[in-house]
């Protein structure tokens, strides 16, 4: 894999992120793709196999980079609260920049089949299992109250609906609203 | 509008979220919709008009239920808090009995265009503003203290992502996995 080979193929899956976005998955062909991309088909084929092997990517890359931030995360010494909050602030800040990556990503996922479908659903657990780590570990430091397993899909679900509606051209940058939606997390909206 | 009527278009209607659920709205033709409920293409567009008006009202009435509950709720006299509870548990149990209909609604309402899609829009809006409204209520009673507006697309995202992963077969009833993420917002999670 040379560089060339890589930055090519990060560019194909990028504009085909943009087109299933737009488009749906379903609705976009492979010959569509290549004509976005200015490639034929059979330069197309070189970098990217085919359609599923595309989604696979664009579902995978993400999840596989906020993997590797959150361990980074987990690793950096922080205290429990503020790696909750930079967990928050790289997923807001991910979205932002990679909306039509998580639009396919949520939309799609579920049109990816054996292999590639069991190794997204594996990656996305092993992130939501890092979050528990958070909320465990300021257990344990004494910071955090014990909260059911499942409050971890309620805030995921808080920071991952914001592909639908989040822009940073907005009043907010992706850290404050990461920010905003801690703050009422870790201490309640009880007055 | 007959009763008869009204029951056959709400069977075309969550036969048509069930398949735009599964395979997408626009892989689902018109008349694969006729062969799924047993009707030709003349009954079907007496029923329903056009593959749009039926994405249309998969997305638009349960919308207009959560409204209709949520005004509910707020006029009923509830404190602050129990109302917020109360709209949660709502949505949550929407959510569960409905979720082909919310699925179709979070991937697939891009697709409405003019009127239709502005009439949706208008209907969440209002949705969101109920919240809102609970919340101002919540801080005029004491109970609650000032939050920022974005807030509610956070507690939103929270119940809406359930959609994604939710089933009532699952360990917790819509109404206590309400309850678990309530808690945790009202109260906080700080030890």
């Amino acid at each position: 894999m040379t560089a060339t080979y890589e930055t090519n193929r990060g560019r194909i899956i990028a504009v085909a992120a943009e087109l299933f976005a737009r488009n749906g998955y379903h609705a976009t062909g492979i010959a569509e793709l290549g004509r976005a991309v200015g490639l034929g088909r059979g330069a197309l084929y070189h970098y990217i196999g085919s359609k599923e092997s595309v989604l696979y990517a664009i579902s995978k890359d993400q999840v596989d980079k906020m993997n590797a931030y959150a361990e980074q995360v987990l690793d950096s010494g922080l205290d429990a609260e503020a790696a909750l909050r930079e967990m928050a602030r790289g997923l807001l800040r991910n979205i932002a920049v990679h909306r039509a990556e998580w639009t396919v990503f949520f939309r799609e996922y579920n049109a990816l089949t054996g292999d590639r479908r069991d190794r997204v659903i594996a990656a996305r657990e092993r992130y939501e299992g890092y979050w528990r780590q958070a909320l465990d570990y300021g257990v344990r430091s004494g910071v955090l109250r014990p909260t059911p397993r499942l409050l971890v899909k309620g805030i995921l679900g808080m920071l991952n609906y914001t592909y639908l509606w989040f822009t940073s051209e907005g009043e907010l940058s992706p850290e404050e609203l990461a920010d905003l939606f801690m703050d009422a997390l870790i201490n309640g909206i009880h007055s």
